[in-house]
């Protein structure tokens, strides 16, 4: 996908929406039911769990009392919905999610507002994110605007669960899998759709000043043509093996390279930034392009907006109103960056994802030396900051931007 | 993988086990229980299944009375195993088989030898290979040999499902899944081993003379660095909704191709060879080369150690035994596939695997263009069908060779 540039001369690829027009899918309306929120059924749970102490929670651990179930079949389309408590699937040995992986999921956070209500962030780019993926592993075509509606409901329920505190939020995973029970080497023609949650602090543990990187360019996350444009299950599996060895070589995620000119895609399952001092005094936010090698992240977008929207009327929390930031959507090698390095000019890292939110990068190891960025107090690591606390501020709905924050009531 | 000169001057690549040493396995014996056929408990089921026409078969739809199953955890290591009816796995939603993909199988065939008994073919190799999968996506090593011990009494005890009819078998399908129950992107710790069987016919429907394929590099299969190399079930999904493509074009399958070269990587799931005519009157036999984009296919393997045994002393059948057959495994790119088509050495092209066993290709289309193969009658696939006839002969237990067949007994 080409970069265009826009009136201010930043250059970018096409928004999430756009490139999530991609991929075609199909629906016989007329024969298959389609997801209907007005049939939904809530069986809630006879017993409900205790609520752990927000400080002892393991991200994705703890599970809520209730998920959110629908199932599709060829003939008869999406079953009614259904709330029910927390419980095992039960599957055909089969059935393709476990022999061909035709999995896709979502990551979201709800939030408490000042009102005591719940919150989601920008849900609507979520679903029409899964509706992409079930159609890159021709998974049936979900009902986006159907399945917000009673992803709402099922947060509304799980309220209780939504820890209080600044940083913490419930984590919602809606998935889909393919349950077609044949081994034939063919698409699932029918899935199951579900919506789990959990209760989570900050991802990385307290105390961690900034997320260490090892650039890796002998295993290959994504390729172009490949799928690290969706957000499948599939592109999960592989990093596993490689973060081991990146763990004990001392470093939290892995920056994967992609590529004789070693340039970046992502970091662990995070979109990537840097930022870079202009000889005007200005900034540049550089980010790799949406060319099917990186996912469409959802903070990426809003950080891009973030960066973009800073101005006199509108400046981000601690920095100067008058700097200017330029946001770039392009390729950066490994190379490159340790040529800014070497040059002073790049100033600071950081990695952008649902579950980290904005986290600012404390060194990357490449080819056996390390750029090694300042952090904290010396206000090297601002523009991350700056963009930590307004979208933390935005999603907890304590700042108003541009109806990100959606009640769910 | 650098290819290697063998001492009649053929190229090769390593043969699979040793490129399946890669993978570094951990296993702590000390404390983890290992895979124990002496535990092994059997629980018949109440009523067996009535086994249908083999005519009647469509590929991986009828699942026999039975299935083995191991649980792994990494407290207590692997469970006792367990031959049980047929019958649902029982998993937590947020299982990493569902949500990261973390998901490997096997293809494996039995079939009756003459004495009555099953046979299974290489199936060391497939163990071997499997090992090879889960340690790639970090899953918790198997015992190949403990496991081909327990798949044979699978088999003997679901020897009635074997369909008596010459081009039949009972398929063969191990799986290994995740099954951490947390949304952490991280390894899974524990894992489910099952062993699933179906009777089975020929791959492709009666009256398919030919397979026929269409070259594709818009999307891309795998890539240096990725998992192709690996029989891992995230290798399947993203091919589906290009098969679809190709079938509304009506091709069967799909020939993948890699790289501004487009060179050839598989046809489907399968491997994909071409035969030459030389000037010398031999023939050459080319096939990618296992460099990590390709499975280390064992019919793959299979076929490259017949074609090099044709002799006088060892001759295929339908082949002069004094034709030489010189393997290449080295890289083949579409336009090389056209240019030899034209030029009219081209006389074979033929896709192999587990299911499909040897399947000659009718036609290429590529860019708009097709390459044609003459079928059948006029013997231009003579190498195709001797490959055929020596393989099945092997597998069905009428033809002893090198001990690839092994009795379950």
């Amino acid at each position: 996908m080409a970069p265009v540039a826009t009136a201010n001369g930043n250059t970018h690829t096409p928004s999430i929406p756009e490139t999530l027009k991609k991929v075609e899918v199909v629906k016989d309306q007329d024969v298959q039911a389609d997801m209907d929120p007005s049939k939904l059924t809530i069986k809630l749970a006879d017993k409900l769990k205790a609520i752990p102490e927000p400080e002892t929670l393991v991200f994705g651990q703890v599970m809520t009392d209730h998920m959110l179930v629908m199932n599709f079949d060829a003939e008869s389309g999406w079953s009614a919905p259904v709330i029910q408590p927390y419980q095992p699937l039960q599957l055909d040995p089969a059935s393709s999610c476990f022999q061909y992986c035709t999995n896709v999921f979502e990551g979201m956070k709800a939030y408490v507002g000042p009102d005591g209500e719940p919150r989601l962030f920008r849900p609507e780019l979520n679903m029409a994110r899964l509706q992409t993926s079930v159609g890159r592993v021709a998974l049936p075509p979900i009902n986006p605007e159907a399945l917000l509606v009673l992803l709402k409901k099922l947060v509304s329920i799980e309220k209780r669960w939504i820890p209080k505190l600044p940083g913490y939020s419930l984590y919602i995973r809606p998935t889909v899998i393919g349950t077609r029970a044949a081994l034939g080497v063919a698409a699932s023609t029918s899935s199951m759709l579900y919506v789990i949650l959990c209760p989570t602090g900050p991802y990385f543990p307290s105390g961690v000043s900034g997320i260490s990187l090892l650039a890796e360019s002998e295993s290959v996350r994504s390729w172009p043509g490949g799928t690290g444009g969706y957000k499948l299950g599939l592109n999960y599996a592989p990093c596993f093996a490689p973060q081991r060895i990146a763990a004990k070589l001392g470093y939290m995620q892995i920056l994967w390279l992609l590529g004789e000119d070693r340039r970046i895609t992502e970091a662990g399952a995070m979109n990537f930034f840097v930022v870079v001092k202009r000889d005007d005094g200005d900034l540049d936010v550089l980010t790799p392009p949406l060319d099917g090698t990186i996912l469409p992240g959802i903070t990426r977008a809003s950080v891009l907006a973030l960066c973009e929207a800073h101005s006199p009327a509108t400046p981000l929390p601690g920095l100067s109103p008058d700097l200017k930031l330029h946001i770039h959507e392009r390729t950066i090698t490994m190379p490159e960056v340790v040529q800014l390095h070497q040059s002073g000019r790049l100033t600071e890292a950081f990695c952008v994802g649902t579950a980290v939110i904005v986290a600012g990068v404390s060194r990357i190891g490449f080819e056996g030396k390390e750029v090694k960025f300042s952090m904290g107090s010396d206000n090297q690591q601002y523009v991350t900051a700056a963009l930590a606390n307004r979208l933390e501020a935005i999603q907890e709905g304590r700042f108003e931007w541009q109806g990100w924050s959606v009640s769910c009531n």
